[in-house]
């Protein structure tokens, strides 16, 4: 580069950086804009997160709502915030329906017999004792299923083999999605006995993806269950053959009618503005097959370590930060519903919530869910994140699951939308295991997270344009 | 490079040619070796093995010897073997114990209770009915088991967490293997009731791997059990928090006498000398939990195409090509043991043996077990093989399992060694099926088996110094 270049490239580097000066206004003070820095490069450095995932899963394993796991899980999370030293801890109530997964086994009959592994879908009903055992119609998607004429699965079993892709994001699996939430129901309307899908993931292992799905009033329940990959795999060869393929399962599951579990929640208080809440946190049940690690104790350990590390600071920000571990997500988002229902009268003191959710990879993306007018102050706060690998999104987050409720009642949010694409290799499997874990994403996780707690809870203005 | 070096590299390079052309017999002509490389080179560029891989998985799927599925795996044989157009086909019976899995389960009971995935080890006993529940004493290797002090398990449940490693051969599998093989001996030497082990595997999925296991007379039988890898973990990881610790398993498996199953032989008929055989192979049989896909459905698949191959020749070489799909190799080489004592008069005829059990990785070593005199001809089939990236091993290869036998009764062998790096993540697991398979990996096995076979069978001499 000659030297004239040079000089010419510095001018333009000095204007430009004027202009930036000069267009965004300053919501953050540069002591405020340090903190917020250093806490992102300590955390980066080396936090307790992966200390807090070992513990969740060493020493509760899977917590399914209302099951005596996930009883252990609400003393393990009430123990845990007293040990990481919140200031206030407790827990509200939250009625579940409760299900039991018996039985659940399953066979290629014809043309060529295999055993095959299976997992009933939450809520599913049972079989009759001893199982069921009909001719399978093969559906490629949900469409298929619902295009299929009335009557015409009557006393069969109806098969859905799409294929879901992986992605970086929740959009294959939005796509997916409906062959499991709604496929006994749209299989019923046919007056089918029974159906199996392949399970919504990515993997090839022998390992089936459980998940929640709806009955529908008036249409008749039946069992409903997702064969692994590899078994799915094998039940489409077989109908290569062009010969009729008979299956048989046997689900024996419970309906053991309703109960209560809790929300925990801890306290990190706000230093002059006590009263006024940032919200983060997971969710801190997990479906019965796996042990929650990355559905989603990832989830509790990093919002339950972001605040620990602000409770830990010698100026506290203004706000408290709230850490909710909310109940019973994977079955209808019991806990972030009942929570906004309880708190209903309060929710103008909650000032931005994010929930951690997808898993335990690095968050990517920064997608604020608030008013207008304060895109430019997340705009700032998204500077501070940038060095993470954090893009800017769109102002359309929701701040995950359980702050949904309290977001469509007027609180903002935030997604700080975690790297999905190995998430459903594992998604409700007995494969998610703590050994899927990398400790350093967890910490980038929690650099993201104190990062944007701290400096929302430190801001002067609130979010939702009032 | 300048000119005056360029020349001198050329005269080197035609120095080194004719030194090889005369320090060699030429064992082959160029003919032969013309048709060896045409065979290579067709194989490389596609071949059979996929299909008879997808037929055995999807219309057989598992066979444990003496099951249903051995069964209808032996009739598979018959008819693949004559769909691909054998000359002679038969099935030599194998006489072999039966047992058949049952319940499996296991559960921490304490310090924190959590499920387990479990599975027996072959041939384990029961439980008493209801399963055992005792503490568990950790050793870290089968020796430190070994070491302890004699009557130090007495009502309790050993547990062995050594971890194997990923290696490309068999040394890795070789060092853990003594947990699995000897372990319910040595515990039941201390007067433990039971004896669960991490899985021999390197992979990190809820899928335990079974596998063989002996008991020795004289010492009380106890059952066994391989944990899933990261059931280990957790388990390890309570240990770790320094409290007892407590388990519960429930095996109940049966024994089911005597059966016979069979060797399923098929033969490409040699052109001048077809009383003289090259045996290549692999075993029909699989463990009980997967399809066999890798274990052994890939060398069954392997032989068969690279038999059929031959079969199709114009002109065909001097010996016959004899495939065997051996029975019940995994419960102990019974096929491969009673055709080397069916067989034991006609073994002067069986001029050299190959058997692919290593799964569907790519062949990249050659290790002959031959007459030191036959070693420039087994460098100069090597040399036809070179370019499908296999290097020379030594000359201590026995075969493979099967021919293990006969080798030892005095049949030349050769080892197509695989790449076994990711072999152990599967091996024994319910996750041997299909979707793991390469069918380009498949074609350059079949290559390296067409390749030798032919070679082999044309060649004028023998491996054995005779």
């Amino acid at each position: 580069m000659k030297f004239s270049t040079l000089l010419s490239a510095a001018s333009l580097i000095s204007l430009c950086i004027s202009t930036i000066t000069v267009a965004q206004d300053k919501h953050f003070t540069i002591s405020q804009i340090k903190t917020a820095s250093e806490l992102r490069d300590n955390a980066m450095e080396g936090t307790m997160a992966w200390d807090i995932l070992e513990s969740i899963t060493t020493e509760v394993g899977p917590r399914f709502p209302g099951s005596e796991g996930d009883k252990l899980a609400v003393k393990w999370a009430m123990k845990k915030f007293e040990q990481l030293g919140y200031d206030k801890i407790w827990k509200e109530p939250v009625p579940v329906p409760v299900w039991e997964r018996g039985i659940g086994t399953g066979e290629i009959v014809s043309p060529f017999p295999q055993p095959v592994h299976l997992a009933a879908l939450g809520f599913s009903i049972s079989t009759p004792k001893g199982g069921i055992e009909a001719e399978v119609i093969h559906f490629k998607t949900i469409q298929d299923l619902s295009n299929a004429p009335e009557g015409s699965l009557e006393g069969k079993i109806a098969f859905i083999s799409h294929r879901m892709k992986r992605a970086k994001d929740l959009s294959e699996y939005r796509k997916a999605g409906g062959a499991r939430r709604i496929g006994a129901v749209e299989a019923s309307k046919k007056d089918a006995i029974g159906i199996i899908i392949r399970s919504l993931g990515t993997d090839d292992h022998r390992n089936p993806h459980t998940g929640g799905q709806r009955y529908q009033d008036g249409i008749k329940k039946i069992p409903a269950a997702a064969l692994s990959n590899p078994d799915a795999d094998v039940l489409v060869r077989q109908f290569e053959r062009g010969l009729p393929v008979t299956f048989k399962m046997n689900l024996q599951n419970k309906d053991l009618g309703q109960s209560v579990t809790y929300n925990v929640i801890g306290e990190i208080k706000g230093s002059s503005r006590p009263d006024e809440v940032v919200v983060i946190g997971g969710h801190l049940d997990s479906w019965d097959l796996g042990t929650g690690a990355i559905d989603d104790g990832a989830g509790i350990a990093i919002s339950m370590e972001a605040g620990r590390i602000i409770g830990n600071m010698k100026n506290r920000p203004a706000r408290t930060i709230r850490v909710i571990a909310f109940a019973a997500e994977e079955i209808g988002l019991y806990g972030g519903r009942e929570y906004a229902r309880a708190h209903k009268g309060e929710l103008n003191n909650h000032i931005i919530g994010a929930e951690s959710d997808l898993g335990s990879g690095r968050v990517w993306e920064f997608s604020p869910g608030v008013n207008e007018s304060s895109l430019p102050v997340m705009h700032e706060i998204h500077n501070v994140l940038k060095p993470l690998g954090i893009k800017w999104g769109d102002n359309k987050g929701t701040g995950g699951p359980d702050i949904g409720p309290m977001h469509r009642a007027g609180v903002p949010a935030l997604n700080l939308q975690q790297d999905a694409t190995n998430y459903f290799d594992l998604h409700h499997t007995p494969d998610d295991t703590l050994d899927k874990v990398d400790a350093k994403d967890l910490n980038q996780n929690v650099a993201a997270y104190v990062t944007f707690s701290y400096l929302a809870a430190d801001y002067d203005g609130r979010f939702d344009g009032k």
